[in-house]
């Protein structure tokens, strides 16, 4: 058990769902402390019962704190991970900035757990929408090693943060009302629009959230042969990111195996049942920890592929979740040594 | 030109922008007539200033037509184009009764005018989320001949009709007040979700609507060798489907190539600049005949692939434009006669 915990960006989307997620699950502590920006801190939050002021995160506060789990932008991330880690704090962090740094493990639980081992204080959770496919990839690929991946995504606005999320819903009233509306959160309207540009321009045409997919799953599967094809769109919804996935392997997959395969994974869902309508939708999956697969078919286009249909609350598991199940392993862990 | 020309379902949405564009384009005819079911029968519709009164459509009447342009549910043009061709009257269908029917051309004329040649007095136009995909795959098939395309659709709720788009309004509009709403032409809810299913159960998990994008690509390219692996996804949009389309080909088509190849295309618009946040976006493409494409780029995942992004008016090109574009050639092709 780690003696003081620390939520550091306690206020944000992800922010609140950790603070839900630790009650929910009785994740082990004696006190809980919980860190923000300058602008927030002084804030009160009710936790368990009690309530809580939330307090400026800065280098000396984490000397008093063994554990912090971070759901922060980047920027900020860079700035508090060195100033816990130096202070023997462990960090868990949620942010872009340091999945690719090859001191840093990067880590989803039900697919490589064992990178956590002879960690150096600081562990990231990947990007939401690498998450849910890397843990639907997971048993396709022990069984029979998928070469390659083209994925198209179909992201909430909840991913751009409670103002994405606060645009859509104001953008949709506008509309309706026949009014105009000023997007805080998006450079397009994303009202009864789709809009194929998540994240900035990187490499070679694809955005930085698409390369995400790419570079992460690499990372996680410890396997840069896997080729994988990404196209990043966001859709007006509001919550839970849906992708359309087709895996070739090495060794074909029919569909009855993948769904038995599915089904024996924990953290997967299989909602998988098109005669009676059935199939995994964002609306139905909100507030879930699961990863949600569906519409399972043979590639019709390649001899061993295999096509499915993805489905995951982007703030539960594609965030919120993943990291405080990696500081469920790490108190785990503690407890074996 | 047609002494006397319809419009078969000149009420419905894809009717109302086929009277629109007859007007726009100045399609030739001496005499223009309405129909539509007995339901609809008797509605006065103003057209060029004047006024009609819809007749209801009956064998007897196709006896006064040269040239219907028909859109209808499939089990309307089950019966009625036998009743047109029988008299002497061409048809060009939009539904999807006939197009898979050896002896009816499927027709689009950027892709395969050729294939309107001995026709036997009634040719289909394919259904929408096909359409504007093989406009698309012409020059590039034509360039570097496609052996494969991976699609995952993005299709609007105006492909379900009239019906589709008030579904959409009304269940935002009940959504943001909190309050529930049933209902009409799908279902599942659409506002603010996602739905994975187009169509009915077809084959090995397939729906109706992917199976359709499969044979009427193989039917259009007169080439059932190309393999097509289609994942169709209904989103809260109101009109316009978008496509995330893979293809490969047996010659290495570069992003430069494949951009010349588009821009030369007429037909297509490229809209193709990432760096400055300019892609096709469903709510700019409304209303326009072009089938827009952009965030052109190399498959990660294959070396003679290429990936992009296809943005069209269902409703017009996906519909009425193509319908009303086989009809111009057939005018065409009598006074060449």
């Amino acid at each position: 058990m780690f003696e003081t915990i620390a939520i550091v960006g306690a206020t944000g989307a992800v922010g609140r769902i950790i603070r839900q997620l630790l009650e929910e699950r009785e994740f082990p502590y004696r006190n809980i402390r919980f860190l923000a920006s300058k602008r927030s801190a002084g804030t009160k939050i009710t936790f368990k019962g009690e309530e809580h002021v939330v307090e400026e995160m800065t280098p000396e506060i984490f000397s008093g704190i063994d554990l912090a789990i971070g759901s922060t932008p980047d920027e900020t991330a860079k700035e508090f991970c060195p100033w816990a880690v130096e202070r023997g704090c462990v960090v868990v962090d949620e942010s872009g900035y340091w999945r690719m740094d090859p001191n840093v493990p990067l880590v989803v639980p039900e697919v490589n757990p064992e990178a956590l081992e002879n960690h150096r204080g600081l562990i990231s959770s990947p990007n939401c929408s690498t998450t849910q496919m890397v843990v639907a990839m997971k048993p396709l690929h022990e069984f029979g090693r998928i070469r390659r991946v083209v994925v198209s995504t179909y992201q909430a606005t909840s991913g751009a943060g409670v103002k994405g999320q606060e645009d859509l819903k104001a953008g949709a009233r506008a509309f309706l009302a026949g009014e105009d509306y000023q997007y805080q959160a998006f450079k397009h309207p994303i009202a009864f629009n789709l809009v194929p540009q998540i994240g900035s321009p990187k490499y070679q045409g694809y955005t930085s959230e698409e390369m995400k997919m790419v570079h992460e799953t690499h990372k996680i599967f410890g396997d840069d042969t896997i080729r994988v094809c990404p196209t990043c769109i966001r859709v007006p919804v509001d919550n839970c990111h849906s992708e359309s996935i087709l895996v070739e392997t090495e060794k074909k997959i029919t569909v009855a195996q993948a769904r038995e395969l599915f089904a024996a994974t924990p953290g997967i869902k299989v909602v998988d049942d098109l005669d009676s309508g059935k199939y995994p939708m964002p609306a139905q999956c909100d507030g879930d920890d699961a990863v949600f697969v569906g519409r399972i078919r043979e590639d019709l286009s390649s001899d061993n592929g295999l096509a499915f249909w993805c489905v995951s609350d982007n703030l539960r598991k594609g965030a919120a979740t993943n990291a405080v199940q990696i500081a469920e392993l790490l108190v785990k862990s503690q407890a074996a040594v």
